[in-house]
């Protein structure tokens, strides 16, 4: 034989998949081959349309097929309010959890000058023209509460002020349900310090 | 909008992937997008060329792009020896793990009678058919060790009686490397019950 069976060829192409090793590929082309035909062959077209034609919107950089996503394109959505994620999954998130009404910009990743992610990488430079010019009040950031992201979000708290446009940061604690005792260290002492009013 | 964004189409397109939640399908969908979208225009081709051609051998009953497949076409395999297994998968763990050289024969399920599987849906008229006129020497059963899986075994046995063809089945014990503790009690039973002169 010159090429591997097509099953074969089915097996190492969904590896490509995170999360996915050798067996879970062969039990999901197994699966797809003897049970969803129809769900196969609708994931193999959408999969090609989303990757020929998804792209990031022009001004919040999260996926979308429009040059304008859904929410960028809202006339409804608050445009003075403006939250600040890493990634699309952020504002996925953020939709799902919260009656949020404002917009996203979507940085694509944080600040890590060891790896060559630099203000230009995250488009820092689109995100203070619309700090500048588009009628912000409020940014709040929701970076992830590490060390990048903390210097991602001091970063764009700068921006912010030079823009004269005031900053929050969501709140980072003990979350809810959580068992004291399951909390690690870093976020409990965080909690601590972070202590309020009641 | 009239239609769902493509990439929410395509995190509930990913979820027809058994074990996919919808967490995983959006780690997939955005992963694909952001970090490998030459991976994921391979899938969705390969993805699209298996389920429009992948079929069943007419000889075997395994998945096969080819009438016949890769391995009842390849000359150098001993027609004499014919191993019954309950899916494809097991064609590939038994390709994988032993120095096996025979031929296989795919029934596709085991007999169910609740279930509605009877002898004709798992082609045991076309494996009756075999072992009366192909050559056949010696049938190895490698059906699951369940209840139905034994039916099965035992109803293929007595097919194998009639055409004059002898009968193995594979051994059914405590796994190697198996700690005794860890393994459970009917296994460890029938393992005792089955132990051999050294």
């Amino acid at each position: 034989m010159t090429e591997l069976p097509l099953v074969s060829q089915l097996i190492d192409a969904l590896r490509c998949l995170p999360g996915v090793g050798p067996k879970s590929a062969q039990r999901m082309a197994f699966h797809l081959l003897e049970r969803d035909r129809d769900g196969g062959r609708e994931l193999a077209r959408i999969l090609a349309e989303a990757m020929a034609r998804v792209m990031r919107c022009r001004k919040c950089r999260t996926l979308s097929e429009a040059e304008l996503c859904a929410l960028c394109a809202n006339p409804r959505r608050d445009p003075s309010l403006l939250c600040v994620v890493e990634q699309p999954s952020g504002v996925i998130a953020i939709e799902q959890a919260t009656d949020y009404r404002g917009l996203y910009f979507v940085l694509g990743g944080r600040l890590s000058p060891l790896d060559g992610i630099g203000p230009d990488q995250l488009g820092l430079d689109v995100l203070a023209e619309r700090l500048r010019g588009d009628g912000v009040a409020e940014l709040i950031l929701a970076t992830s509460p590490t060390v990048e992201g903390g210097a991602t979000a001091q970063y764009i708290a700068q921006l912010a002020a030079n823009a004269g446009v005031g900053v929050t940061r969501i709140a980072h604690g003990v979350p809810l349900g959580g068992d004291l005792e399951m909390v690690d260290g870093g976020t409990l002492a965080h909690a601590f310090a972070g202590r309020r009013a009641l």
